[in-house]
Order: C-alpha cells, then sequence, then structure tokens
C-alpha cells in the first residue's frame, strides 16, 4: 500500500552493535573529520558510497518510508559520513537513508543535528536525549521514540530511564534541573504560545543559563521538526534499536 | 524583567523597504552567491560584518529576544549574507539576529532555511509561505505570523491571503490542491500521531509527487521547529513587516 | 457554491476612511439620536434606507455570508443607523447588512453590541475591543479578527497591538490589569466551567470593580456568540478594515 | 466568600408553579404586550416594581450571582415584565435578577432572548431548548443547563429528554433532522473554527433551509454567550426548576 | 438500529420506589447475605430465578444495551441478590442485567462494586458516589449520571447536589475535604498521567489517610471502567431513576 | 518524599525467568486451581504466605505505590496464588503486592482480571494484551505499558509489535481487525461519550460478535481503572519486566 523507495534498503542486518562499548547511534561520529559534512565541502571527492544494499531488510524496516523517493548519488562528504556510521555503530541509521534522495537536505539535516546533539552546550548528551525522547512521546513518534529511547539507555546505562522517557517522563526519578528542564520542553511541545517568562525563570532558577535555555528550546524545537517528518512519511527506525542496552 | 542581549539590535528603522518592487525577507537572496553560506566556508574573509547598531530599536523588536545572548562575530559568509539583506530587503530579520550568537548554529539555520523555502520544489514558493502561515496559525507563533504573513501578502500580491493564512485558513478561497496541503500540513502540526497512509492517498489524489509530500512535510516540520524557538524565546519580529504589502 | 443574498451588497469601495480622525466602525455612532434603534421605534418613518447597491462588492465581502436570505426593507431606525454609517465610516459594516434580513434581530443586535461596547463602563473602549480581538483569537474568527483588529489599531493608535491581539495576545507588553482582564476572558473563552471565584478575585486584585468584572464577562460572552455566527455563516469581513490604521 | 448583592432575592419559594399546565420560564411571556419591553419605551411609567424581597431565598440561589451588583429601580416596561412572570410562572428567573442592575442591559437581553427562543422561526421552541441544553452541555453551565433543561421537560413533556440533553445529546432518540442539528450546534460549540460549506451541506440535507441554519447558529451562539456570563458570575438557577416536569 | 438482547427486559415499571425511606439501588444490599455473591458460591442451589420479563419495557431501557446477548441463567447466588434488589428497590439495576449473560462476569463485577462502594471506606458513601457522579460527568455517561446521580440525591437528601455533580461538581457549595477529593478524580479521570505526589499531598493535607487516597483513585478508577462499558453498549438506566429523590 | 509501605516489598530479584519458555505474568497461572480465588474461598487454610521479603528491591520498584499501607495477612487463596506467580513467573507482580493490603480487594482485583483476561473469548489473549497496551499509551500509564507491553512481546513472539502498543499503534502493521478493534478501544479510552452505533457496526464489519465488541469494550474499560489506579498511586512494575522478550 505504502510506496517505497526501492534504492533505500537497511544495512542494519549486518550490524554488529559493540554492546559492550555502547556508540550511541548519530551521536559518538561527532569530532571525526566528517561528522559536519555540510561544512567541510572542499573533501567531496576522496571517498565511496557506503554499499547500502548488502544487508536484507528487517520487516520493520523495509520500506524506510512510506514515500517513494530514489536515493541520489551521496556525495563524497556524505559517502564518508555514512561510512563511518557504518563502521562504528554497524549499521547507517534510516533517518540519514530517509534524506539521502537530496544531497542538501541529507547535508543540512545532518549538519543541524550533530551541532544541536553533539556539539558544545551546558546541557550534556543524555539530557539532549532525553528532551528528544520526551518531546517525541508527546508527539507519539515512533521512530524517534525508538532511535533516541535506545540513546538515553547507552549514555545513561540505565534502561529505565529509557523507558520512563517513552512511557511518561514524569515518572523518572531525575534531578530538579532534569525535571525543569523537561517540563519547559513539553509544555514547549503541547502548547508552544503559553510559554512565557515565568518559564524561562523557573528554568533560570534550576540553574540554566540563558544559552542553556536556547539549547533546550533548540533541541525541543528540533524533534518537534523531525517526529512530523517521520511521523509524515512513516518513517521506520533500523530494528537494531530494539535491543540495544537493554 | 526579559533579559536580552544588549549586542542584538533591530536595524530595521533605517530600513526603506522597496515596497514598488517587493522582496520579501529572506526570500531573493537565495540564489546570490552569498545564499547557502555553511556551504561555501572558504569566503569567510572578504566582508566587513553589516553595522547592525546604526537604527534605534523600534518598541516591539527591542530586545529581539527574551534570552541576553551576545552577538559573536560573524563569520565573513555571513556577513556578507547580512549585508546582501540590508542591500535588498533594507534590513536583517530578526531571527538572524537572534541566531547570530553562534555561527554554527546561525549558519546550518540559514542552509536549512534557504533549501526548503527558496530551493527547487514541486511547491511554489508562495505555497511554502502558506504552509508557514497556516502551521504558524495553529501554533500562534507571533514572530512567524508577522514574518511570513508579510511574505504571503508580497508573494501572492493578495493582501488578504495573507491574512486569512493568519487567521483561519479555511476561510481562504484556494485551489483543492492548495487546500488538500494546508490540510495536511495543519493535521501533522496539531497530532502529528495521527498522519498515516490515508493523508498521504489524499495529497496524491491532489495532485501532488512524492516529493511534494515531503516538502509539504518537511516545511510544516521546520515550523514546528521554528514556532517552538520563537515562543521560547520570546523572538519579536522586525516591525516593518507589519506596513509590508498591505 | 455557497449561496447568499444578491440584496446583500458591501458598500465599502466608495469609502473614504478618514485616516487622519480615526472612525473605528460600529464605534463612534453611539451617542447619535439613532445609536439604539431597538429603542427608539416612533421615529420610524422619517429616513429613507441607504442605497446599499453603489458600489461594487470586494473579491472578500461578496457574498457577505453563506446563507441565502433576502434582505427586509430596513426599518427607519435602521436605515437612519446605516446612513450614519455610511456618512461616518464610509461603509455599513458588513455584520449589519447579514443581520439585515429580518429587523427585530438587525435591532435587538445592535442594541446589545451599541451598549456594550459603547455604553458607559469602567473598561475603555480600547479595552473592550482588546477583549473582542483576543476571545476571536481563540475561537479563530475571521470576520471579529478582521474587523476588531482594525478597531484596536484605531483605538490605541499602535498597529502592534492589534496585531499581538489577533496573533497571540500573550506577546503584548500591556498593564497587568490589562493582562488580568485578558487572561480572565481567554479562560471563560476556552474553558468557561472552570472558571471559579479564584478568577473573579484575581480581577479584583488588578483593580476591577464588580461592574468591571460583568462588563469583562459580558463582551467576552458577546463575541463568543458573534464569533460563532460568523463561523457558521462564513461571514467575510469588509475589505477596507484590511488597511485601516496600519 | 463570593460577594453579592443583597437586593437580589430570589423569589421562587412562593412560586406556585402551574404543573398542570406546564408555563416555561421566560417561554409564555412572549406575545404579551411586556413581551419584548427594550422595543416599547413608551409605557414605562404605569407599573410598580414586583416585590422581590418576599420570599427567603433557597439555599442555592442566594445570592443569584457573585458579583455585588446593587439592583436598580426597574423600568416601567420591565417592572411589567417581572409582574407577568411571577404571576404566569410563579417567579422570576434569576438570570432577569442578575441583569437587573442595569436596565439597558436588561432590556437588550430580554429583547434578544425572546426573539430567538420565542419569535417565529422553523424550529420549534422545543427545538431550540434543545439546543440550549446541549450547547450548555459542552460548556458545563449549571444556570443554563437547569433552567433550559426544565424547559425541554416541559415542552416536550418527555423527563428523558431532558436529562439526555443535560448529560449527552448522543444517547437521544431523536430524528436524524434533530440530530443533525445538535451535531451542528455542538460543533460550532466546541470548534467554531471548523464549522465550513460541508455542515450547512448536511443541515441543507436534513430538511433545514437558510433561515434555519440562522437560527440554529444564533441560538447557539446565544447560549455560548449566556453559559459564559452565568460561569464567569456563578449564576444559580432558580430552585424551582430542579422539580419542574419531572 | 441497535442490535438487543430480547432477554433483557427492564423491570422497573412494576417497581413501587420506597421513597418515603431512600433505598438507592446497588447500596442497601450490602450486609445482607447475598451481598457479595461471588464469595459465596456454596449458596448457588437455594434461590429461583427472578422473573424478569414481567413488566414492559419502558421508552429509554428497552432495549438494555445495544449488543445481542442472550441473558444466561443466573447462578443461585446472583439469582437472590437480584431478588433482594426487587424486593428492597423494587428492580433490578439494568447494569446488572447487562451483565447477566456471564455470571462470572456478573459476579465479579458485583463484587468489585460492592467492596468499593459499599465496604468499609474513610469516604462516606455518599463521597463515593459524588466521586462517582463527577468522574462521569467528565466522560459524559448517561447510565452513570442516572444511576448515581440519583443515588447522590438520595443519600444527601439534597437534590441539589446531585444536579451539581452531573453538571458541574464546581459550582456544588461542599467542604474543602470534598473538593480537594473530586479534584484529584477528576483530574485522574481527564490526564492520569500528570497525577503526582504534588496531587498526593494536597489529599493528605485536606485530611484524608493513605488508604483514603486509594478508595478515591479506586472509585474514580471504577467509574472509569465502568463508564466506557457503558458508553461501549449504549446501556440505558432504569427509567425509575429519574424521578427519585428529586 | 513519596510514602511507601515497608511491608511491599518485590521479589523479583530472585526471579529467574523462564526466557526460553515465555510465561507472561498473570496470564499463564489461568486454569490453575488458585485462579480465581474470590471464587474458591474456601480452600483459605491451606497455604502458608509467600516471604516476599527475601530479595532486595530493585531501584525502580522500590517502593512499589506512593502510599503507606502495610501489606495484610494473605489469605490462603491469594498465598496460594502469589506461590504460583513466583513458582512460574520467578516473580509476584508488583499489582498483586499493591492490593494485598486488603484480601478483598485483592481478590476481586485477581477474579476480574484472571476472567477478562485469561477466560474464554473471541479474542486472543494476544489481542486483549494489545487492547492493553494501547489504551495504557493513550493514558500514558508507566506500570501498565511496562507490564502489558512485555506481555504483547511474549505472546506474539515479536518484539516490535510490543514497542508499536506502547508508541502509537497506527504504525502497526497489524490486520484490519486488529486495527479496528484498537481503533474502538482507544478511541472509547480518548472521548468515551462519541462511541456510537457506527463504532460498533465497524466492528461487526470486521467479523467481531456481539460478544466480542463486549469484551473489547470490558478490556479498554479495565486498563483505564487499571492506569488511573497505578497513577494515582505511582506504582512501579517489577523491573524484570523491561527486559522480557526482546
Amino acid at each position: 500500500m505504502a510506496k517505497a523507495s526501492k534504492n533505500l534498503k537497511a544495512a542494519d542486518k549486518t550490524a554488529k552493535p559493540a554492546r559492550t562499548q555502547p556508540q550511541p547511534a548519530l551521536r559518538a561520529i561527532k569530532g571525526d573529520k566528517v561528522a559536519s559534512p555540510a561544512a567541510k565541502p572542499g573533501k567531496r571527492a576522496a571517498l565511496k558510497p557506503v554499499p547500502l544494499k548488502a544487508a536484507a531488510p528487517a520487516a520493520d524496516d523495509a520500506p524506510i518510508i512510506a514515500l517513494n523517493l530514489p536515493a541520489a548519488k551521496l556525495s563524497p562528504a556524505m559517502a564518508a559520513y555514512f561510512k563511518k556510521c557504518q563502521d562504528r555503530l554497524g549499521f547507517v541509521p534510516n533517518v540519514l537513508l530517509a534524506y539521502a534522495f537530496d544531497m542538501t537536505k541529507l547535508e543540512t539535516f545532518v549538519a543541524m543535528y550533530n551541532d544541536l546533539m553533539l556539539g558544545e552546550s551546558g546541557l550534556s548528551k543524555l539530557e539532549r536525549e532525553m528532551i528528544a525522547v520526551a518531546v517525541s512521546s508527546q508527539n507519539r513518534c515512533y521512530y524517534c521514540l525508538t532511535a533516541h529511547g535506545a540513546a538515553v539507555r547507552q549514555y545513561s546505562g540505565n534502561p529505565l530511564l529509557g523507558e520512563h522517557m517513552v512511557m511518561n517522563y514524569r515518572v523518572a526519578r531525575i534531578s530538579k534541573r532534569q525535571r525543569a528542564m523537561l517540563d519547559f520542553a513539553v509544555k514547549l511541545t503541547a502548547s508552544p504560545w503559553s510559554v512565557e517568562e515565568g518559564d524561562r525563570e523557573r528554568l533560570r532558577r534550576a540553574g540554566f543559563s540563558e544559552r542553556d535555555i536556547w539549547d533546550i528550546s533548540a533541541v525541543a524545537g528540533f524533534f518537534n521538526m523531525s517526529n512530523r517528518i517521520a511521523s509524515a512519511t512513516d518513517m521506520r527506525p533500523n530494528t537494531v534499536y530494539h535491543g540495544q542496552a537493554r
């Protein structure tokens, strides 16, 4: 029924996720020379595209999206980035394959994602992933709950924390600071028009800086975008996420 | 009460918006050599920053956001981009000033924005702006309703169409195709979890291609992000927008 | 598709709104001898009906409503009232034309409207218009947002304040008193069942009298009625409003 | 805690409601020479005010509203109208006492109410009361559910129908025409912005005329106003309603 | 249209409810030897089933539910229980007839109901019925509002209190303790995910014990179940309830 | 902060869940002689209580609930039932420990649960668990999502199906029959007042019998109860569930 690209195949069946040394997908790549490909277009010629078709797709992630969008030729930067994913995570996250029909869209997505989730911030990477999952729970986004729920489990080493974020962040036994952060992010998701100075003041009183408030807002905003693109296209997460860090 | 950066000043009082030749802000710059600055870091040294402090701030847009984030030194690409804005629009849109505390964030935002709103697409630029405003109306985002409401007025040459998008897109007398597009975008905004194959099929029946459906989703998603960043930071639009193309 | 009365024609194309001396529609007529027509039936014979068909209807306001209701003969009081509108505003507000299929309904509407919005009150006329627009924004009523948004711009001399009321009243930089007033009106609109003594106490603490609380409630209530009649009939505002007091 | 007028006293303890000949409050008075007092100001001198203080207030309806608004001197028209209520119903409905602090407000309310609910219409009086109650149920308005629930019981001679309207109109076993009417009224109440031509078409297909659609809308609108004024002021219905027509 | 069991007939037309000595249905039976039938299976042989078909069904309660589920042979315990209902209340509550297609389901329902609503608790039976009705009002459940609204009127001897619970519990003039109880129950109904320690603390401060909090939760939970079974099956209350204790 | 019973201790750390032979908690016990304890009070004397305190509680499930309710002495039937749980599942589900402060409440809960979820039905046990999780997802109930999400994984042998039910049942690739079943259950959860004959007809057309419709409604209803009791008391699931059947 749903039309899907035959060119987008999931590669994660060949993956051997390094479970003893958690390597969150789309997370440990930052800092590497292909981390921010959009910003380094000069290196385009060097790398060969990752052979994305080697593995049989698993039940849930083939097709990856419900739109029939033929994959474009990967730019060298993106080919290198996909190869890094494959080498380090054992698979290329499906969201990247979904965007791979257009190199500009893929590169800008990767650049924004890597800056927000892996760049410098007063928020830890775990905290940013917690926001990602709490927002995605409000929006009931299957892709993001799966991929970023795994990330929370991995970064925290606490499988339950990942489940709490997925199911109802209010049950998590977290610091007041983190609770304030999630309350803000979820309110911003559910009723953005109602966020006002009092909400920002609560974050300041919980110890967040002006820049931290921007980062909480930007991560929450980013997943409000991604959740909708994923839902609009019926994006399917790599099945490997489900078993990670349980 | 709201803390704000003293370094971010609105420049639009000095603006002489070319009203006889509408130049939508953040819209006509694309195609120019600084249009996608994130992708052209090699040109960084050439341009001087725009003197952003020349004009007295107007009541509504000073401070631009409620967070005190000192402006960073503009990268050469961004300096050139701001200069182009100033030259062509008569002002630098406040959202760019809001992001100017961090060049990576500014550049990735500009790159994604320009690709989505000005890049190639089966959707006209007006249609993308219509989505922007209908989504922002659902989220009651003052900044985006103001800036993109002006864009709808300008692109369409129909001031009423802009008001319809701001107030209730259902009253607009538009084509069935455009109505289907907005229905999808607003449903995706209000209840993303409920978007399914039937919704995509309605778009296909209205004449949209697979790629068009991606673009509708991506533009709707983008403004669900931007609306939230704007609301979270109490971002204020340049006052010049209010009078454009009435 | 929508059926509409051929007898109801918009006259505002001939209007020359006195912009240097703002004359809000349905606002400056009060105090005049035809202001409260329902109460002065004795004068019915004196005036001739306004020739309402002189002007070509503009795109948006023809037909005025989506119901085919032939205009009745104007009563003398209403004919005089329409003539006053024409003389002073340059047009007859479409809501009056919409009600003009039945003189009793028109007269009771005008009587209630004029008392509420122009009669004596502890609330200024601007404040009453602010309530009108904030309520209409909650209900996303195109007609009322347009007509009363113009009124806020005119009474306040502040175009931005009108836009704030239309888009999200929470962004307006108004007094605590006015904010309390709008919070009450919007809560009463969104969840009337939840309004209780605590809400009234907040108004009292903000300086409102018992009578003021009645007036806030009555104006909010009135626009909850008008919004619904306008939405139910797809009522179209005179296009002249869009450009007023920008 | 709630302040209330000492001048507003409920009179219904002295009432002897004519149960064998149902006389819905505010319903059977129409047609009488004081029915539309706002339109007949010339008769003001003739009648003495009704002695409203004769009866001890019952628990629930003293004070009638939570605002301290001293009763004004009844105009002759209103005095006559109150006397008619007393004579025919055995009591003056509390909503009239609530408005009696200001004769203009009382008269315009009565004029609009009587036209809408008792004037000529393609809708029967029972149907108008059914709309009143279904709307008031959506808004959870205690006053209107009580007073108009009693009216539905009286007009229909079917106590269960009144309860259905109060509790959930969807359980009533009514004609398709009436169901369409209530679906429209309740949708208009809950999400007025979403009412469109398709909704009007459903009413037309159910047999309603253009004028009927106006009337459904106007009655639904009126109770969206009254519900809010009642909730805002904590208006209490006469206790006599509770036992009527059970 | 709705299919219904011919075997389920309402018996309440023959009922002579002891109005001078209120006997709330499903309420005064507890303590009796058949009160908790599920727990007393040893007595199964003794009693004959109640002849449920004697009376002509009234308009509203025939069929009792919209599912065609033939009545099973009553177990001796349930036959005895139904006989007690008939003897003491004058009728068998329709909910029991609805469950009578399966003795296990009937017995477990009766056992849980009787324990919760009639067993020992720090909450009075009236308070438990108040919760039942406030929850059922939130869920707009016709069956439960009718049957338990009557119970509130009977237990309290205050017809108005029953109406308050049905229409909007916030208008009831009850103790702070009872208000806190209902606020908790209704919040738990409307947004269970948002109930947290602060909500429990409010109950403790209002004087409720740990066990009381369980009971409030369990009664609210039970009616969230019953409301849904009643709505899913279009369950109709015995018409006799409508007139009780007015 | 949250008070909790010292007498309720989680036993699942000692559990050796039979992962190779999935034994869903509270699922495989049915049919056993202690399965329906409330119905078999005659066997009360035989068994000794399970020593519930042997194991150290895990982080998440100690205390099990936020109410301080000392455990009662287990009735013989319940002691036998708990022992069976321990023997077969390796742990006693925390919900049973939560109810163990009162034997009547525990027994009626167990009796109703076992009948609904394990008794005869046209719905498979997996289908009933799917309803349980989809309903619990709508209500964001941490306890039930965890315990019954594990059950869906176990019964189906499909870990992804469990995640789909937890995150957004609409993404599951299930039969039209099962989709209709879940649509009904979730609508009944979210807006029970709006369920009508058309909804039942959709189930019939999908192949469900009258009795099946009851069962779908009853299971959905039951979890609307349990979700609320769990949320009201901050009930914590046994940690062992999280890792089951991944």
